[in-house]
């Protein structure tokens, strides 16, 4: 094994730093955030930190940075107070990542991208149609990360599309029915592979595999 | 599309409506962190809210709910100040799992699930000896979550371990090369497959293939 202290990752060039850094997590969730403003101009931006904070009542997390890109998705959803959490395929990744581009605040990435807007009645954030896997969200909180002046957004769930098919029996998501993907570091993107369900796990009881 | 709202959400049954609230990230890292308290009681739990907060300084974040599992986390990393994140591949996910049981505080998950406690010098939290790639971070901050009571742990990266052959040139880590695994629900893990690296993207140019 090779061992990197706290020196050696400082001591790193940046991009390699950053790419290092966001290796570490292992797995990331990766999704197209929606949002609009009060005008109706769009914004769609790729985030990796989404995140379960809870299931009564069911909410998520997603960690935004104060940078060029984010800030649009931030002062969105502070605005209208809800967004949209849109899962990716295969056939939208190319178009998923170029929404992480620096357009200006008046270019949509639908647009710029070509993916579509879909409204659900009574919601006014933007879902991506081509999306299998769709998730609406009304703000809770924003809650300031002093460490690094990161903000982590809390989101109460209040719509959530999929495809009747993709349910599973136990109330979870069929993760490869939906071909969701996962990603790691800034650029890297997998396809997931069924390996194992596993029985709730007792104290003096061997793994089970269902 | 299936539509689901918050009613129908609140309806469900409560396993349910917690396998379904954990697949809403879709897929989600998993890992097992490491503590110890001050006596030396070591402690294992499979933590699946990992994610990066910054690269500069190279800083973590995990969710702690107010459960018995993660409060032996909890409790140890608050009076230790430190804990490892140690990754999952396919043959130890079922002792993993494992440690997913409610064991009483004096029972080490090391013990009762045969993985190797090891430690680096200078160190105080238990790496897990299998991983193929583990961190070791130093306490930041704890952060209350006020929407439902949970708590954002904030930590600072001093030590990573992995093999060299699983260093990337661009300073990013081999996911598959260390065949780490991603998950979902409370029960579910995959493997990961390669699907693409893309291109910084810039406004106004094709997303390109790397």
């Amino acid at each position: 094994m090779q061992t990197f202290t706290d020196q050696d990752i400082a001591a790193m060039d940046k991009l390699t730093r950053v790419q290092f850094a966001t290796s570490l997590p292992g797995a990331k969730p990766i999704s197209l955030i929606g949002t609009t403003d009060l005008a109706g101009q769009c914004n769609l931006a790729p985030f990796s930190s989404v995140l379960h904070l809870g299931s009564s009542p069911c909410l998520l997390g997603m960690v935004s940075r104060p940078d060029l890109v984010e800030r649009h998705t931030l002062a969105n959803l502070t605005e209208v107070r809800a967004w949209t959490i849109n899962h990716l395929h295969p056939a939208i990744l190319d178009a998923a990542h170029q929404c992480s581009a620096r357009y200006p605040k008046d270019v949509s990435e639908f647009a710029a991208t070509g993916l579509s807007a879909h409204f659900h009645p009574g919601f006014l954030a933007p879902f991506v149609a081509e999306s299998r896997f769709r998730i609406g969200l009304e703000l809770e909180d924003i809650i300031p990360i002093p460490a690094n002046g990161t903000r982590l957004i809390v989101g109460r769930v209040v719509l959530v599309q999929v495809a009747e098919e993709n349910m599973l029996d136990h109330g979870g998501i069929d993760l490869t029915g939906v071909d969701c993907l996962a990603s790691t570091a800034l650029d890297t993107y997998f396809q997931l592979r069924p390996l194992a369900r596993l029985a709730h796990a007792m104290p003096g009881q061997d793994p089970q595999r269902i």
